[in-house]
C-alpha cells in the first residue's frame, strides 16, 4: 500500500467515508470467536470497521452471515484442469478469495518457465494468489520429468511479492538423509514457510523430517497421523479435493477429542473444475467440518485467520479495519453457500470471456515415442506385484499375486487392468508397466497427460488397442483426458496447456467433463470417485505403498523399482 | 543455521544422537495443549525429540514440569537500569530466554547511535534480542529529546537479522491526522509486525489507528478495552512490570468470561532489575494469569507459542524437533519459579563478572544548563493544573484547584509536591514546572535522569532546595536516581549509560536500588509503587491524561500545553 493509499485507508476510517456498507449482517469475528450483528464499512478495497454504518452504496445482508474471504491454504490451480483465470472465477464463486498455490505440476512439465507463466496469468486477477516455489521438481530420481529445478533456479522467485516459501517437501528420503541439492533449497527458505508431505511417516523420520524445516503437513489420512503431527510441531491441512475423501472420519475425531484447532487448516490440494462447481470449494470443507462436529467458528477460523497468520499474510482472514476487504455472506452456517462474494471491495462478477492467447513455451508438451503395437505387452511369472487401490484415498496396498495370464504376457480384465506410464516430454520411449485393481473398465481404456508428478501419459484400460488408441487421441490433442471403447474415442478433453490445463471457457471445460463422465459411465462403474484423479496420481512416487513410473513399478516404502518394463 | 547445522541437525535427530536430555519430564506441549511425561533430547542447541532417549548428559527431572522458554514480547532493556548482559542474566534466570526489545529509550537519548549500541551489546548473549525499531524519537513535538529519529534513519536497520519490526507507535495523533513522517515509516514496515501504544483510544480513532498498520497494543486499562481491542483485529498483550500493576483485573475478568487467548501475550514493558530479581519476569505475570483462573497452559502459551508466532520467530516457543532448545523446568504450574533454565541447548549460569568498557558515544550524556535558585519558582493565580496519579497506573488525571501559595507563588506540601522537568541533553535552560497529587514526600526531593521518553531530568519534592541539590547530585554522576533530604544526598544510583542504565554488576545495582528505598522510606510513604517509575513516567506526553514535559504541563487529550513556565 503506497502512502498516499495509507493515508485515505486511515482518514476514511476516521471520518466514517465509506463507499460501500454490507448492513445488517451477522458478522464472524475470527479474532474473538463472537459473531456481532452490524455493518461493515467498505472503502478502496479496505475494510474501514465494523459499527453502524451508512455508504454511498448499501447492500443489505438481512441478516446473513459474513465471513472473511476463505483461504485455500495449499492447491495445484493445475489439478483445476482450467486456466487461472477461470479458476478464480470458479472458486471466487464459492467464497475463496485467496490462495496458496504451489505450481508444481506445470514446473515439473516446463521447469521455471512454467513458474514464471502461473505467476504472469495470476497478476490481476481477483483472486489472491500466493505462490509457494515447487521443492522437488522432479520429485523423486525415480521417473522422468520434463524439467530439474535446483536451488540455483530459485533465486530468481524469492524477491517476488507474492512468494511466500518453498512448496511441499515429497522426497522425505532425501531430507531425513540429508541429501545435499535438497538441504541447499531447505536452507534458502529456512526463515519462510515450508510446506510438508509426508503420508504416513511416524516417529524418528518424523522427527528428522520436522527438524529439517517443513512445518506443515497436508497427507494425514488417520486421527492418529493428526495427533503425532501437532504434537511434534507441524501444523496440519485437512484436505478435501477431488481425491482423497477420507478427511471426515478426522473431522469428527477432532470433534470428539476437542482438538485445539488454531494449528489446523484447510485445502483441496487437487480438485477438479466440475467438483468444485458441483459441491463447493473451501466452503465445502468447513461444511463438511461442521456437520462433523466441528464448531462453526473454528471451522471457519481454519479457513480464514489460521491460514492468514501461518503464511504471513497482513490484513487477510479476518474483519477489521484496514484488512483487505474479502468478504462473503453465506445464509447460514452450516451450508455455506457464498450468496455474495467481494474481493478487494467489490462485488464479484465472473469475467467477460476473453481469448486466452497461447504461450509456446508452455503449450505443445507432449512429445511421445513412436509407440509398436506390442510395446504393452507384459511378460509375467509367478507372483506379480499388483497396485491395489484404498477405496477413497490416494494410499495404495502393494499385493503380489499370481496373475491371468496368454502366451506368458498378463491378460487384463475389468478388474485387474493394465495400466502403462510414457514418458512424454523427451520422447525417450521409456514405457513403465503394471497391473491395477480397484478401477473397473469393461472393454475399453482411460487416458490422461495429467500423471503426478512428472505429468507422463497414464493409461489404463483392459485391452492394449483401446490403450494405445487412447495415446494416439492425446498425442493429437497436446494432451488431455481420454475415454475410448472398441477402438473409438467415445470423448476427450484437451488440456494444451503443458498437458494439465484448458485455455477453454469454465462451461465448454464442464461440458467436456460432462462428456467424459457419461462415457466413463458406458464402459464401469466409479462410485464416489473420478477415476481420472485416481489414474493420475497411480505414478505419483511419494505416496505409500506402490506406483508406477515410466522406469516401472516402484515400491514407495523401500524407494525402489521392484519391476521394470 | 547453515547447511552443514542442518545436516547435523537432521541426521541427529535420525539417528537419536542426543548430548543432553531431560529425562522424566512434564512436558508442556504448546501446540497440542498437552502435557506429557517423557524426555527431551538435545544437540548442538537444538530439540532432537520428545520421547524416549538416552544422552551423553542426562538431567533428571523428576516430575517437573518442562516449558518452553518464555518470551517478553514488549520490553525496554534500559529501564531494567542495567547494562544489557547483566539484565539477561537477570531474567534468564527466571525463565525468559528471548525477548523483542525496544529500544525507544536510549535512542531518545543518543539517537541512532543509541539503537547500534544495543544491537552490538546484545549480539553474543545466550538470551535472544529481537528488536523493534523505535518509532517515535520524540514521540511528540511537545518535548525535547536528545535525538530525533526519521524514517531514512531507520533504513540502515532493516535487514539486520534481529531486527523485526517497528517499535510502538506511540504518536497516535500523527497516525490518525496521516502525519507524513510517520506515514514514511507505517509505509515501510507495512509487511512486518508494528506495535501499536494507545492507551484509551476507542470508536473511530482506534479503528483509523488499526487502519495504519500497528496490530498490537500493551497499554489496556480495563477488560473493555482489551475486548474492543481484540475485537478490531489487535493482539493484546497483558503488560506487568514494575508500575501498570491493575492488570489482575483483566486477568480474572478473561477467565471468567472465557476469552479466546491465542491473541494474547505478555510482556513486561518497563521492569527494574530488583522487581525481576524479587518477585520475576514473565514468569510472574504468568504465574498471576493462573491465579486469576486463566488456565495454566493458555497462560504459558501467551509467554511462548502466541509471541512467536506473531513475530515470525520460527523454531522458538515450543518443544519440537528443530526447535531451538530453550527450556525452562517449573516445580509445578502454580508459582513457575524456575528451577533448570537451558538457552540454546545450555544449561544456564550466570556469566563470570566483566568490566564493561565505557563507550564515549553512549555515556556522559546529562548536559544541563546551569540553574539560577529561583528557577523552580511558579506563579500561580486561581484554579491551577493539577496531575494527580492514578493508584497503580501510569494514568492521571487532569485537575484544576486553587493551590496553597506563598507571596503569589506555589507552595508545596507532602500531599501536593512541586515536579519539575530540566532539559538535559542540550543544555538549553528549558525547565517545566507543575503540582503532583499522589506521591508523598516530606522534607525533601527525588530526582531521575530516566524521565520517559525523552528522558529529560525529572525532580519532584516538597522544597526546592532539595530538589536542586537532587539536579545537582545526578548531574555530577552522569545521571540516574537520587534522594535528597534536608540538603543532603540520602542515596544515589548513577546511571551512566546515557543516563539510563548502570555499568556496574547486578548486586551493585541491587545494593543501590535497596539504599535508594530505604532513602526513600525517611522521607514518604510508598504503598507497592516504586516513585523512581512512577516519577519517570510523568514527562510520558502520550499516557493520558496529563503530563509534564520541558515545555509546560500536556494536556494529552487535547494535545496541547496548557501552562508554560
Amino acid at each position: 500500500m503506497e502512502k498516499s493509499r495509507l493515508r485515505n485507508a486511515i482518514i476514511n476510517t476516521m471520518e466514517r467515508n465509506a463507499a460501500l456498507v454490507i448492513k445488517n449482517a451477522n458478522i464472524v469475528n475470527v479474532f474473538t470467536e463472537e459473531i456481532i450483528f452490524g455493518d461493515v464499512a467498505i472503502r478502496d478495497g479496505l475494510i474501514l470497521g465494523i459499527g453502524k454504518y451508512s455508504g454511498k452504496e448499501e447492500i443489505d445482508a438481512e441478516g446473513a452471515f459474513l465471513c472473511p474471504g476463505f483461504i485455500d491454504s495449499h492447491v495445484h490451480i493445475e489439478s483445476s484442469m482450467a486456466h487461472p483465470a477461470r479458476f478464480a472465477d470458479c472458486i471466487l464463486a464459492q467464497g475463496t478469495t485467496a490462495i496458496i498455490a504451489d505450481s508444481h505440476e506445470i514446473a515439473n512439465v516446463c521447469g521455471t518457465d512454467g513458474i514464471q507463466y502461473m505467476l504472469d496469468q495470476t497478476e490481476w486477477l481477483p483472486l489472491s494468489v500466493f505462490f509457494m516455489i515447487p521443492s522437488c521438481v522432479p520429485c523423486t530420481g525415480f521417473e522422468t520429468s520434463g524439467a530439474k529445478i535446483v536451488a540455483k533456479d530459485m533465486e530468481q522467485f524469492l524477491s517476488h511479492p507474492r512468494v511466500i516459501g518453498l512448496g511441499e517437501v515429497m522426497d522425505y528420503n532425501a531430507v531425513v538423509t540429508g541429501e545435499g541439492e535438497m538441504l541447499d533449497k531447505l536452507e534458502m527458505f529456512k526463515d519462510r514457510p515450508i510446506d510438508g508431505h509426508i503420508p504416513s511417516l511416524f516417529g524418528d523420520a518424523l522427527k528428522a523430517y520436522c527438524a529439517a524445516g517443513p512445518d506443515t503437513d497436508h497427507e494425514c489420512i488417520t486421527f492418529d497421523e493428526v495427533k503425532e503431527k501437532l504434537f511434534h510441531g507441524m501444523r496440519v491441512f485437512l484436505r478435501y479435493g477431488s481425491a482423497c475423501r477420507g478427511v471426515e472420519d478426522i473431522m469428527s475425531l477432532i470433534a470428539k477429542h476437542n482438538i485445539p484447532t488454531r494449528r489446523l487448516q484447510l485445502c483441496t490440494d487437487d480438485k477438479h473444475m466440475e467438483h468444485i462447481n458441483s459441491e463447493g470449494h473451501i466452503n465445502y470443507i468447513v461444511r463438511r467440518a461442521v456437520a462433523n462436529g466441528i464448531p462453526a467458528i473454528k471451522a471457519i477460523q481454519m479457513a480464514t485467520i489460521n491460514a492468514a497468520e501461518h503464511y504471513g499474510l497482513k490484513r487477510y482472514g479476518g474483519i477489521a479495519p484496514g484488512y483487505r476487504a474479502d468478504l462473503v455472506l453465506f445464509d447460514n452456517l452450516t451450508d455455506f453457500n457464498a450468496k455474495l462474494v467481494l474481493t478487494n471491495g467489490i462485488v464479484f462478477k465472473p469475467a467477460e470471456e476473453r481469448k486466452l492467447k497461447p504461450d509456446p513455451k508452455i503449450y505443445n508438451s507432449v512429445h511421445i515415442a513412436p509407440r509398436k503395437p506390442d510395446c504393452l505387452k507384459q511378460k509375467v511369472e509367478g507372483p506379480t506385484p499388483i497396485i491395489e487401490l484404498m477405496p477413497k484415498e490416494l494410499y495404495t496396498f502393494l499385493r503380489h499375486e499370481e496373475v491371468p495370464t496368454e502366451n506368458g504376457f498378463f491378460k487384463p480384465n475389468s478388474q485387474l487392468l493394465k495400466l502403462a506410464v510414457f514418458e512424454r516430454h523427451h520422447a525417450s520411449g521409456r514405457i513403465g508397466l503394471g497391473i491395477l485393481r480397484g478401477l473397473e473398465i469393461n472393454n475399453g481404456a482411460i487416458a490422461s497427460t495429467v500423471g503426478h508428478d512428472s505429468h507422463n501419459l497414464v493409461v489404463a484400460g483392459d485391452n492394449d488397442s483401446d490403450m494405445l488408441c487412447a495415446i494416439d487421441a492425446l498425442e493429437e490433442c497436446g494432451g488431455g483426458y481420454a475415454v475410448v471403447s472398441g477402438g473409438k474415442v467415445l470423448a476427450r478433453l484437451p488440456l494444451p496447456i503443458a498437458g494439465l490445463m484448458s485455455d477453454a471457457p469454465l462451461n465448454k471445460i464442464l461440458e467436456g467433463q460432462r462428456k467424459l463422465l457419461s462415457a466413463l459411465a458406458s464402459i464401469g462403474s466409479w462410485g464416489e470417485s473420478d477415476p481420472f484423479i485416481t489414474l493420475s496420481f497411480l505414478a505419483l512416487p511419494v505416496i505409500p505403498e506402490v506406483r508406477l513410473t515410466d522406469m516401472g513399478v516402484f515400491d514407495v516404502k523401500q524407494m525402489k523399482i521392484i519391476s521394470d518394463s
